[in-house]
């Protein structure tokens, strides 16, 4: 498609905003300047800034010129991609004209930014929940700074990450898209996250606008998307919002997005309770509040909270949504345009569109230069390649390994490499990719080829990854690895974007919800089979949730975690194999232990896990026999070598106790060079409402080699030992424990004993 | 043991309040003689009277002098029998003696009552979940009415009961306590049993308090008795309170129990805005507040919420409990007796104190004589055991059937009757029976033996209750099914008592947590294998829980459900597979798909049924394939004849659209006698607040004989069609839809619109 087709100039130019005009002025704040323009526009033309157009091309390029003229007369504040399948150097040219034809107010161009851009020909990184399996998140902003570049590279100014959400209900379909299970890791990775996309350029334009999602949720009822989540305000305080009001106060980010979630009764986009009183008032969120795609419609047609469209972007705007996120057709918040007699209607709309200005202004999308055509040098650049490899290595978690890993090479002869997942990258549902044809990368198969020869690797399917009757390949697999004498199994839950041929086989990602936390299809099947021959069997899973690992699965030797692969995973995985990387990541969720027994997030409170008035001591979860401290908890992680962490010690770093010192040392033991994730958390004995059993407060990733020792000493200010009491912070006086270790597990861990008087 | 060994008087006499005292004057109210009672007491007599001593006697009778000696200086409010073991006539004397002890403030004597008077002797009902299960509130009348006489008889002036809880965590192991899922139903049941306990006498007392609880409760994280709750004022008023604010406005239940739960992260016991704001001030609760056995020391051992039994005793006083359901020893409450000084904690005393008093005055205790020796004229009196026999009947639900049932007596030759609940009768944690060896009522193997002969039922147990090793009786049930040519098994989940011989293989009741909802032990294996043979089967579910029926299951000719039995729910079972008793029962509960498919409950909202902004139609719950209406909901239950119900006529039947009625006809089509339960759902288009996707209003069980048809109208005043927004009541104009039919089912209604303007 030219150019010419599309009926626009084939000249690119820099956006023209009209010369001379008040809001022209660069000496001017962003805030100034949005207030200078806004006096200009007409009530259409401020309707029109509160939303756009999301999907500017389908698959192939293709675009609608009569329904992109007709959305964009009311629809003119930003524009997205579109499919995720087209290539990235096709579609800049393309965008750029329609960049260009906006001469007044330009577009702002929007994309999610979970994997990396959403157009196939940049970086692929794992997913979130991948990346936080790291617990490095010095090196997620590496991998962060990447994506900004390359998104910059196309023109992106505006992403619709980081997700803040709290992955406490396994069952839930969107969990490989978050950081996990813990408020305070989540808030060190989405402030990492907001900090290097928000990062200032020469000019001391904001390079990207991030956007803090969803606010609130991750527990919804059933583990369903749209699903209601019960209130209460210390249960939002504590449990869901701090790693948003972290974000707020430490990153500043420029927008937020509204979860689909009905909370208590109220849906988000309507809940002006929870959008003024505690959003804007008492966490001081300043930036733009918008609405997921769809959820204003939701209004009227879901929820049923609004009788028609219009009481739908009213009751949506009242309640402080500025900003629709551009959904299927027809969008709610033109409808706006109608409301014209409503003074208050008309203040709405007004401090909406400055906000949204004001991004503009700020992200310098009136006065930068529209992008070059020339991605090469960006995109897929070395230095991005490196933190992908890197943060990939870091991620891949160890369950379990009885010493069959890492394999020698040279000593290793043929392997049975068997299971759908071997010949894919999982990568989730915001990865711009063909699953099983990537254009960049290796899948497990093709990367461990590359180790050890197309000959030494009998790879076979075994079972497909949903198909529940076709069980022939089993046997075929089963043959192949007793023949080898070692068998690489690599199962789990498809999680890919739309487009991908493979998307009617995905039993993960938005819209999912895991009533079995088993293996779907016939894996299981595949597996026990494998194991009840007795080959050495290496299990790699493969998903972004947790699965139940039954009796039967743990007789494998070893048990990897490879969650949503990015481009580099396979190759990492090989590495790890092979003992090249020795595996450092740690569980960001906890995995239970049946399919009913959740929640298992290792904070919980002391109440949940007592059975109360018991006459003779018996525990919950006893059928069957279950706890609430799992074998594999958050925190929990192995590697090839062995780690021990000292007792804490803690110190009154400064006078008046205001600040703590927990130091520690922590040694290798083993026989690798290998990275421990040091973890310290913390309890109160007594608190004017519940608190958890232990709350993760700081940790740090080191790496040692064979015998060596590092100290390490943790500032704690005293201030941050507190929690909410109906949206106030409260510090107690009184005893406190601090537990250091590898992992969450109480078995893990050492611990100390403190009285602080505050 | 002799009353003289217990060293007191052997002779008995009326409990006696002091002669010409203020308090004894019985012209005036029992606030009034509390009050001037009240005048007279010591701070040590008034804390004495805020708890009690709950178990009395030991097993067999025992009994500790000393220890009762000790405790009943500051704990003589109430007294419980203890255990359940004992027999009623051997328990009465040493009682009324322990009574007559206490010659200024007799005890009130206070017990559960769930299945009927907590010792040996009384008739065994079914439980609450069974009766509920009849959609029978006058019946269930009767039946309480004979629980009210027995209890009477036992010198009970005061019960723990009804329990209002709603059963929508199906991995909840109490949800055999309650009536079932739906806030409406539960309200009807609590109502009933209310106003049926506490009927006056002709003296003017009430005969025997009732106790609402627990407020509130029911959907615990995990299913964990003790576990923490999510608050939301809107939830708690929409989802949870609606039964407690029935009652309390219909009845006037004189006493409360609050829940062992954490709502919001504040434990229930000292929760002062959920006692004081929400109970007190918005739903009127004028009675007594009392807190669940150790549920006040869990403030200080468990919650963490109180740093010493002391500051527990004040956070629950302070919150508004007024009495301490006695534990095991310590209680909190005796530590009042040292708070000396604090004038605000001896005015919520008197308060409390007044509140106790009250209740005792109203019913009786100074005045009444103590009940006679002779219990033979009133415990299983002719007309208990009928309202037993007819509500047992009414309580067995139809899951399925073939046409298999009903059996024709004459030429149904050899059965064979197998599975382990076929020899118990297993009545949940409140019946006061050894559940093998029952004093009264059959098994369902003697029921099956007196109906066919023993040469004609060939019984085998086939596996235990929970065992997962021993699978040699399969073979030996196999055979005897395949030479039967018939085979019954009745499979479930154990609920006894604490002291039947059984306990140690129950798997359900309170502490328990069902993390999977399948057939316990090798009962799966034992059904599977005689459905794999293709013997004709008919399943008996025995058990207060949902349980998943899986696809091999569904094999089943026939399936029931029974519940928690009572002692005639054995023959009442044998009556239903004659065809001598045409099933009638609805569920209460909703049967999910699968193990982590819930909440599954029939009123959800709208959107806890969406996935969201699916690309492409997606629907929710896809892994495995499930639904949000399940083939098993709430009101689903079959007969042996088949019913029609017509559409819905609503009409205005008075001016002012005041009030709906709402008309049908329902005809029996088949060629049994029966009943039906005509079930009315509404549910309206918009609302400000989500409001569920339909709502039961209205229901009535009628019998029809074949051919017969019968119509009926429902009064609706509109004023009901509303919902809470922030404890307001809010009933809206617009369009609103009824639903008539046998379920809860889309498939089982008939619907009609109306427009209303309120």
């Amino acid at each position: 498609m030219s150019l010419f087709a599309l009926g626009f100039s084939d000249t690119i130019t820099a956006s023209t905003a009209k010369v001379g005009a008040a809001y022209s002025n660069v000496t001017k704040s962003p805030r100034q300047r949005a207030e200078a323009l806004l006096e200009q526009m007409t009530w259409a033309e401020k309707v029109g800034q509160m939303g756009g157009i999301r999907r500017l091309f389908s698959a192939d390029l293709a675009f609608n010129k009569t329904s992109y003229a007709e959305i964009r007369t009311l629809q003119n504040g930003m524009i997205g991609y579109g499919s995720y399948m087209n290539k990235a150097q096709d579609v800049l040219p393309l965008v750029n004209a329609i960049r260009a034809d906006r001469l007044n107010i330009p577009y702002i161009t929007m994309t999610d930014s979970v994997n990396g851009i959403l157009l196939v020909g940049g970086s692929v990184f794992p997913g979130s929940l991948t990346m936080s399996s790291s617990w490095n998140p010095a090196l997620y902003g590496e991998a962060i700074a990447a994506i900004r570049e390359e998104s910059l590279a196309m023109g992106t100014r505006w992403v619709l990450s980081p997700e803040l959400d709290i992955g406490k209900e396994p069952r839930y379909g969107r969990v490989g898209e978050m950081y996990g299970e813990d408020a305070y890791l989540n808030g060190e990775f989405g402030t990492q996250y907001v900090k290097t996309m928000q990062e200032r350029d020469a000019n001391g334009f904001v390079k990207v606008a991030a956007t803090i999602k969803h606010f609130v949720y991750g527990l919804p009822s059933g583990g369903v998307n749209t699903a209601s989540m019960f209130g209460g305000i210390n249960h939002i305080f504590n449990d869901l919002a701090p790693p948003f009001i972290k974000t707020i106060k430490e990153a500043k980010p420029l927008s937020l997005m509204v979860s689909y979630a009905t909370v208590d009764r109220v849906p988000m986009a309507a809940n002006k309770w929870m959008l003024q009183s505690l959003l804007r008032d008492s966490m001081g969120f300043e930036g733009i509040i918008m609405a997921d795609a769809g959820a204003i419609e939701n209004l009227y047609t879901q929820a049923q909270v609004a009788s028609s469209t219009t009481d739908a972007a009213l009751k949506a705007l009242r309640a402080g949504i500025e900003m629709e996120l551009s959904p299927a057709q027809p969008a709610m918040f033109p409808n706006l345009v109608d409301v014209v007699n409503d003074t208050g209607v008309a203040a709405l709309i007004d401090a909406a569109v400055l906000q949204f200005l004001e991004i503009k202004f700020a992200s310098g999308v009136f006065e930068q230069p529209l992008p070059t055509l020339d991605l090469n040098s960006t995109l897929r650049a070395p230095l991005h390649l490196q933190a992908n490899k890197d943060i990939s290595r870091e991620a891949i978690v160890l369950l379990q390994n009885d010493g069959t890993l890492p394999l020698v090479k040279k000593s290793t002869g043929k392997v049975a490499l068997l299971g759908p997942f071997a010949e894919v990258i999982n990568a989730g549902s915001y990865a711009a990719q063909n699953s099983s044809q990537p254009a960049f990368g290796n899948t497990l198969h093709a990367s461990l080829v590359n180790a050890l020869g197309a000959s030494n690797v009998q790879y076979v399917l075994g079972v497909d990854f949903t198909d529940t009757e076709e069980d022939s390949g089993i046997e075929t697999a089963l043959t192949a690895a007793k023949d080898a004498g070692l068998a690489i199994l690599m199962l789990g839950s498809l999680s890919v974007n739309p487009e991908d041929p493979l998307f009617s086989k995905r039993t993960d990602g938005e819209d999912f919800s895991h009533a079995d936390l088993g293996l779907p299809g016939l894996q299981q099947e595949l597996l026990d089979a494998v194991l009840d021959a007795g080959v050495p069997t290496v299990l790699i899973l493969s998903g972004g949730q947790a699965f139940v690992l039954n009796n039967s699965t743990l007789r494998a030797n070893t048990i990897l975690h490879s969650f949503l692969g990015g481009e580099f995973t396979g190759d990492a995985l090989v590495e790890v194999l092979f003992g090249d990387v020795n595996p450092s990541g740690k569980l960001t969720i906890s995995l239970p232990q049946a399919n009913g027994a959740f929640p298992i997030n290792y904070d919980y409170l002391r109440t949940d896990n007592e059975a109360g008035a018991s006459f003779d001591g018996y525990a919950a979860w006893t059928f069957p026999e279950l706890s609430r401290d799992p074998p594999m908890p958050f925190g929990f992680g192995l590697s090839y070598t062995t780690f021990n962490v000292s007792k804490p010690t803690v110190s009154f770093s400064s006078g008046a106790n205001s600040s703590l010192a927990v130091s520690g040392s922590v040694s290798n033991t083993g026989n690798y060079t290998g990275k421990e994730v040091v973890q310290l958390y913390f309890s109160q004995q007594y608190s004017l409402i519940e608190t958890p059993v232990k709350r993760l407060i700081r940790f740090s990733k080191l790496e040692l080699r064979p015998g060596e020792v590092a100290n390490f000493t943790f500032s704690v200010p005293v201030g941050e030992l507190g929690y909410y009491v109906h949206t106030e912070w409260q510090v107690d006086s009184g005893n406190y424990t601090f537990y250091l270790g590898s992992s969450s597990r109480d078995a893990d861990l050492e611990t100390a004993n403190v009285v602080l008087s505050v």
